[in-house]
C-alpha cells in the first residue's frame, strides 16, 4: 500500500525555473497534485501553473500553509536568504529543496520536517526529459519523511538513492565536470569550427562514441588523443593554431597537462 | 560501375595501432584485400595481420612495392621522419595518411599520388566501432586518386567529405575538445567520486542527456550550471571542496571563467 494517498496529498512548488518545470510536469503526469506555484515573477509563475493546473502567487506570504509537501527550487543564494519566510507559519508540511550543493541542515531551527530531493540532471526549458532515468538523491532526518520522499521519487524514477549531504556535494561538483564542463568543450569546438565555416554536426558521431565508451570503459581506459600520448608534435601544432585565441590556447595547454598527469 | 575491382586491388597497412586495426577490419568486412601489415614490433604486426589474413613485416624495406594503396597510420612524429622510406621504390601506388593534423603536402617530392584518408573517431582497441557512422575526410591532388578514395570511403561510411588540409587541422583540434577533453572531464568526475566511494555509473544518465542535447540545441543554448549563471555562491563552495586538489581546483576556476565569457 502506498504510504500516502496521491489524491489527498497536496504539493506546492516554490520556484518555477527549469528544474521546477520538469519536476512539476513529471509529478503531474504521475497523478500528483500541485496545488500552487510560487515565483518571484508573475509570468514564470503563471506559465508553470497553467501547465500544472495550479494556483499561483508571487508573494511568499500568500503561499498556502496547509500543503503536505513544499518543494523549493530557487537559486542557492535566494533560497538561503528566504528559508525563514518559506517555512513561516507552516508547521505541518514537509520541506525539501532540490539543490546539489546545499546541506540538509539549512532547515535546522525552521522546521523538524526538512529534507532534500535532488534529481541530478541538466534541465533546459526547451527540452523535455524522461524522468524515469534520472537518478534522484534523497535525504531526510525523519524516517516517515524519508519513506514519503522515497515513494514519490520512485513513482518518477527507477534510480532512487539515499545519500548524505556530504556525498551530495561531491556528486554535484562531479556533475559540473561531467555535464557543464563537457558541454563547454562542445562549445569551444563549435567556436573553432565556426571560424572555418564547418558545421558543428560533423562532431556528433565522435561525441556519441565518446559517450558510448563511458558506458563500457572507465574514463581513464577510454582516454585517447595527443595529450595522453604526450605527443608534443601534435600539441604544438594545435597551440600554434590557437595563437589568435589566447584564452582557449591556455585552456588547451592546461587540460592537456591534466590529462597527462591523470593518466600516469 | 566501381572505379576499382576490389578483387584485384591490394592494400598495405603501414602501422597497426587502434586506428589501423579498426580501419583494416572495416575494409576487410567490405571485401577489400589487405595484403600486408607493417609494424615496428612483430607482435602488433602479427596480431593485426592474423585478423586480416595478411602478410607481416617489421621492416619498411620489405614492404611490397606493387600494392595499389598504402594506408599510413603511424604516430605523427614517426610518420614525418619515415616518409622517404615509406615511398621509396614504389612508383605506382597511391599513398594516404590518416592523421588529422598533417597536411597533404607532406607527400610532396616523394610521390605524385599522395592523399589523406582521415576517419574522425576515437578508437580504442577494446571497442569495435561502427564505421558506417564515422565521417571520413578525404584529400588528394589527382582527380582519379580522389575518385578511388571516395569510392573506398563510401563503401565504409555514409559520411564522406572532401576538405582542405587547413580545414582538417581545425577539425582535428575541435575533435580534441569534443572528445579527448570531454573524456577528461569524465575522468575528473570519476577521480572525485572515487574519493567518496560513489560509483561513476551514477553519472551516466547525466552524461547521456548532455550528449542528446548536443543533437538538438547548440552548445551555447544547452549550457547550464553555476558558471553560466555566474553563481558565485555555488562556485565558491565547489572551489572550497577542491581545496586539497589544487590542480583540479585551478582547472575548475578557468573553465568556469571560460564558460561565463563564451556565454556573454
Amino acid at each position: 500500500m502506498a504510504i500516502i494517498d496521491k489524491d489527498k496529498y497536496s504539493i506546492v512548488l516554490i520556484g518555477a525555473g527549469n528544474l521546477a518545470t520538469n519536476l512539476g510536469k513529471a509529478l503531474k503526469s504521475k497523478g500528483f497534485h500541485i496545488v500552487q506555484v510560487y515565483s518571484r515573477t508573475r509570468e514564470s509563475a503563471s506559465k508553470l501553473a497553467t501547465l500544472l493546473n495550479a494556483d499561483t502567487t508571487t508573494s511568499l506570504e500568500e503561499v498556502r500553509e496547509d500543503a503536505d509537501l513544499y518543494i523549493v527550487s530557487l537559486s542557492d543564494s535566494a533560497f538561503e536568504k528566504l528559508v525563514p519566510e518559506i517555512t513561516k507559519g507552516k508547521n505541518k508540511g514537509l520541506f525539501v529543496h532540490t539543490a546539489g550543493s546545499i546541506p540538509m541542515s539549512i532547515w535546522e531551527g525552521y522546521t523538524d520536517h526538512g529534507g532534500v530531493f535532488y534529481p541530478m540532471q541538466t534541465f533546459s526549458r526547451s527540452r523535455e526529459v524522461n524522468f524515469t532515468r534520472i537518478p534522484v538523491f534523497l535525504e531526510a532526518n525523519d524516517d516517515r519523511d524519508l519513506q514519503i520522499l522515497s515513494y514519490i521519487a520512485s513513482e518518477l524514477s527507477s534510480k532512487v538513492h539515499i545519500i548524505s549531504s556530504e556525498q551530495r556535494k561531491v556528486l554535484h561538483l562531479s556533475a559540473v565536470f561531467a555535464c557543464n564542463f563537457t558541454n563547454h568543450m562542445y562549445a569551444l569546438a563549435d567556436h573553432l569550427l565556426r571560424k572555418y565555416d564547418i558545421p558543428f554536426d560533423v562532431m556528433l558521431p565522435l561525441i556519441d562514441e565518446t559517450t558510448q565508451k563511458a558506458h563500457q570503459l572507465s574514463p581513464k581506459e577510454a582516454q585517447t588523443g595527443p595529450a595522453i600520448r604526450y605527443d608534443k608534435n601534435v600539441i604544438n601544432k594545435h597551440l600554434e593554431l590557437l595563437a589568435d585565441e589566447p584564452a582557449i590556447q591556455e585552456l588547451y595547454e592546461r587540460i592537456s597537462q591534466s590529462i597527462y598527469k591523470e593518466g600516469k
